[in-house]
């Protein structure tokens, strides 16, 4: 599987004249496009960053929304404000304040899933050419939505303890001396999806005394951050600033997605455009959502719900790296996130992960090829595993499926002498955090 | 109240340099910033657009979606497909098929709420400059989008059949000659906001007759056709063509909007561009909201219910003619709507809705002025009256309340020989549909 190359429109498509210029940033996601092929039950998938919610107390879930309807149908099943409602923005103050954050309910702005906040964010800051920079790998989903909004991202190097402060330095003087526009700097600093990294505190306050000097603001995108098994919950950037940061925050990991309830904690001036944008885009944010989670949080211990949900991905976590132990060929690195979701794979030298996939495939195993999580082209050694969703069985099964699939490939390269595609040559350009 | 002058950025604003310039066609909204008033319960608020969902089967539904969430929670708490759902896509065909539409399920896509529907379709085709053509009045929703999009809206002339095809005829051959591309035509045919008028079916053919010729794409809004209380429910313009009408639906009005549920009816390669804007916008719409809808619509005799809602409505609409019989000073003109949820006024000569507004607010009684329903300032003498939500009692109470604002008002103006703020004079520029 290869990231689709820029869309050629044909003739066939007769509204190809009429279509914005944005639309060409737009790509079918690779992510996406594995998911038909992920979701087969026979296959063991490591590709989806879907979280496993079977724990949850459905019984009660159900009961108290249930109640909810009946009582108070007229209000929650309505129109509401388009900055969201708030008990719920209340409630949220409270769990980011398990991440050192201390914030008003009037700054925060409910969106439709974390994914409507970037999309917000950057409809709000981005012109076209505009400069977004982005830790590298980064999130794919921000990437597109970057695309869409034809900014150019320009990737800062990570290492094991994430974002490099002087690198980001570096690039803010770079893009400024090329005569662009620095709009943001997009970072995942707990547990970044794909790589797994969490950034050391130190370089937190490094990165935001970085920020306020060159005037930058920093876009942390913080889905994760709560899900810390091996370490304690780490304080967020934006609770070193408030006014250099725009915070994203999440319920589709701590609770569940499919209620599309995320949030941007702002700044007053930029939570105003944020307002604005939202009016615009959707009138008002689920409503319902909001209460029902509002629900949750209220009637329900989803402090401990959490606890056992770190319980549970440590599991799962423990269960792929013991499988990588075993059946990884020798040439393979990867890390041991402390949290999150993800384990970042770098293949031998000279092995191309989007080449492995097809023949992963057939060996009832899936991936994300690391190509999908940078703008410009890298990433072609590495490998994506998402431990989130399959039982530690069937994750330790994959990870033996993965092993077999890598060493054929290795020996067809071998015997044949074969080396990949071009790029793989060039594996001193391959970053691996 | 008048609508915002352009915002100008004062140094309070520490972003101010960092926005994007498509910040500065967000606007707070007429009717948004009308809304703490209109709120407050000793106003009489014939200003909002919200239905009164007070009369659906809140036992049943709540019951049928607890159930559901114990029975499938793992499944409808999840993320979804950024198109949606299938079985509520397959539902929606049923739906549009009221309307005459022969429609297939994977020619859908789910939106958050129909104004996000406007919103990816303006995404999808506008580039900053381009022209979208609207019907004058035209929802200020839409009105919003589109600027925030930096599109130029050109209005198109209506009367009291609806949008006028040779006007449309004659808008693109303007539009055209002066170099610049015409995207779409922006059309409510139903029950207009904030008109309250319904595109006579002859010009439904002379519409998309013009719209084929001219090769231009017909945007086709329509979350009143249901709602048709005092003629049969009309064919959609999308059930004459397939190719040209873009079709927008939503079931705010026809159950609930709190789940912010509506959708797109759009050309194949035209629906393929907008599931990858869905994705970049929000990775999927609310996913436990389709599955709630899906259930409702399965479980209860939704038809029986929107019979229901058109009596209430019809009995809601018949209290304000009344009112407006009885109260309403000479020189006043307004139209009786077949369905829908608004009544266009049109003042006395010499009387500004925007300024009588406070007036009013003063007598407790709440409406939006007609100028936020235009893009170029027009609308000056017209008032949208809403009688979807206030009870028939209060709905003529609030008539009673603005005929004595208006009486005071015109009597102020004949004493001091006022006239108003210079756009009054120019009484000729008022357009009445």
């Amino acid at each position: 599987m290869t990231v689709p190359e820029k869309r050629v429109e044909t003739r066939i498509d007769p509204y190809v004249d009429v279509y914005a210029t944005r639309t060409q940033g737009l790509r079918v996601s690779a992510v996406r496009a594995l998911f038909a092929v992920a979701n087969r039950p026979e296959v063991v998938s490591l590709a989806g960053g879907m979280p496993n919610i079977t724990d949850l107390p459905l019984d009660v879930i159900g009961s108290n929304i249930g109640e909810l309807i009946k009582q108070r149908g007229p209000q929650i099943m309505n129109y509401g404000g388009a900055q969201g409602e708030e008990p719920i923005r209340e409630q949220i103050c409270e769990v980011m304040r398990l991440e050192g954050i201390d914030a008003s309910p009037d700054d925060v702005i409910i969106t439709c899933g974390s994914q409507q906040g970037l999309d917000l964010v950057t409809r709000t800051f981005v012109d076209p050419g505009d400069v977004v920079l982005a830790e590298a790998p980064s999130y794919v989903g921000a990437l597109g939505t970057f695309a869409a909004y034809q900014a150019q991202v320009v990737h800062v190097a990570m290492d094991e303890d994430g974002i490099i402060p002087s690198a980001f330095r570096a690039a803010v003087a770079a893009v400024r001396a090329s005569g662009r526009s620095v709009k943001f700097l997009y970072t995942i600093p707990n547990f970044n999806n794909p790589a797994g990294t969490l950034l050391a505190m130190a370089r937190r306050r490094e990165l935001v005394e970085a920020a306020q000097e060159l005037d930058v603001i920093i876009v942390e995108d913080n889905p994760y951050g709560l899900l810390a098994f091996d370490v304690p919950v780490q304080p967020a950037i934006r609770s070193l600033d408030g006014d250099q940061v725009v915070y994203l925050g999440s319920f589709s990991k701590t609770f569940a997605p499919g209620f599309r309830v995320g949030w941007v904690l702002a700044p007053p001036a930029v939570l105003k455009k944020l307002v604005l944008a939202q009016e615009s885009a959707t009138l008002c944010p689920p409503v319902f959502s909001q209460f029902a989670i509002s629900e949750y949080l209220s009637n329900w211990d989803w402090q401990g719900q959490i606890v056992k949900f770190r319980d549970m991905y440590r599991e799962r976590k423990n269960a792929l790296l013991r499988g990588l132990d075993d059946h990884m060929p020798p040439g393979c690195t990867w890390n041991d996130p402390k949290g999150g979701f993800f384990v970042w794979l770098t293949l031998p030298e000279g092995v191309d992960a989007d080449q492995l996939s097809a023949r992963a495939t057939s060996h009832r195993v899936a991936y994300v090829p690391g190509t999908a999580f940078y703008a410009d082209g890298l990433g072609s050694r590495n490998v994506r595993l998402s431990y989130c969703f399959p039982t530690p069985e069937r994750i330790y099964e994959g990870t033996h499926r993965l092993g077999e699939a890598l060493r054929e490939e290795i020996e067809l390269l071998t015997t044949f002498g074969l080396v990949g595609p071009p790029r793989c040559l060039s594996a001193a350009k391959e970053e691996t955090p």
